[in-house]
């Protein structure tokens, strides 16, 4: 009964094309009937809340501070940390995979936890050579080699 | 376009009248359209989230350990935190006010910590006694109780 | 070759006789030997602080905020999380015993989550009626408490 | 009153060399006079406690589980947060500069968020072409570059 939880992960900061594709992203993981959860802020995070409530999905903010209010107005159910850059491992463990898009060290950071949970994972025009990940510059494909990961995952 | 987000805190061990009592706080939220938030372990934690589930409401369970499959069958949305108690912490901060059910240590730390953020807070055969906190043994007056509280909070 | 670590856990608003026997209590552990570790900010805190720096010991502050320079002038290991209220809960895992001076809510916090952990702990003219913890209103017998209780868990 | 405390990250699992360079590292920190910080576990954060320890240093372990018998014999300080991975971030907050010794995704995470908080940072025999960050394969040289960056950082 659980829902299917996709991360979304991205800076603050980000280019046009960065914002677009992580609209397309959000967008994609609504349509497809997950959740998304990011950390609730602006830039990408906002990109991809928006993509993704615009199509009807439900978001999950993991914010730093101590306020719901801090949220973006996309988020539908925001988490209130307060733990800072600690609430990136929390995001990290509650998604059941995860898509970079660009991303400055606190994106970073983020991947590497992926990495070392072995979730499964997708670099979108992000961080370059971090050992053997995936990596596209199509949301479209970002969306689906998620979706597919998952699949082989979960089969035995 | 934040869901409204109340918090049930109990133990996991109680009362065959704390289960039941918890079962209709849940419900009644999920009636009244609020998204239930909890520790998403069992006891009062999961009969709060079956009285909600089966009303047809969400339930955000904020996870101590590191799996959402230690998640309660009844949590739509896991939180892995792999926190320990500190998960208690961001369970009072997420939610817009909270109902206290029975209870040991673990419940009581909740209470203070809410009671800390002033967030407003209903003790439903809980522990007594602490200052000028609103008790009731009914589930239902405790949700209609809680529901009044934020009304007066959002007015200016 | 770890170091014996006591807690000491209050409010930074503190009546002063509530200051003055933190600062007996912090004097105290540190002609014990042992390292004291607290919330690293003021009232009780600091009082506490000073009593055991001033007798020469060390002082572990678990700071809310995310600046070392935020602690008290008496602290002579900060530890930064960032976290805000959950530092309490790493506070009382990190403390072999603790003592609570007065306190408010945050100190009844940390009370609760010392006895959800089975802490030895003892209440010095703070929160009444926690079920059979220690009370006393001296702070020699709340350290000599302490170390005896210390002493007995050490024992087979 | 604060005393210098340099944080050494890197992984339980590790070569001879990257060892024997954790070591040399701590035992130069111990000798400069500034307490260690690190993961509290094995491999190279052993290594580096263990050189800090037997040099007179003290050293603080910031543990990722909820035991302080959980930290390697030469942790002198054990903070017991049973938060995971999120300790990275508490840890690298902690730290006034931080040395990577080689290191795995839990490394890395941490090298990012030193990077995110512009902390001083040398990585030794570490990840590679991580923006603009210094590197050697030197213990003694990485030591040296820590407190002259912290010099540099102290003046006006």
């Amino acid at each position: 009964m659980q829902r299917l939880i996709i991360g979304v992960i991205g800076a603050g900061d980000a280019s046009p094309s960065g914002l677009e594709k992580a609209y397309q992203v959000g967008r994609l993981i609504a349509l497809r009937g997950a959740v998304l959860v990011c950390g609730g802020l602006g830039g990408i995070m906002e990109a991809a809340s928006r993509g993704c409530f615009e199509a009807g999905g439900e978001v999950i903010g993991i914010l730093p501070g101590d306020k719901a209010a801090s949220a973006n107005p996309f988020i539908t159910h925001p988490i209130v940390t307060a733990m800072g850059h600690a609430r990136n491992v929390i995001l990290v463990q509650t998604a059941a995979a995860l898509i970079a898009i660009e991303g400055g060290y606190g994106t970073l950071s983020e991947i590497a936890i992926a990495r070392k949970l072995d979730k499964p994972l997708v670099l979108l025009d992000s961080w370059p050579d971090i050992d053997n990940t995936l990596t596209t510059d199509a949301p479209q494909q970002a969306v689906i080699t998620i979706f597919s990961l998952l699949g082989r995952n979960l089969q035995p």
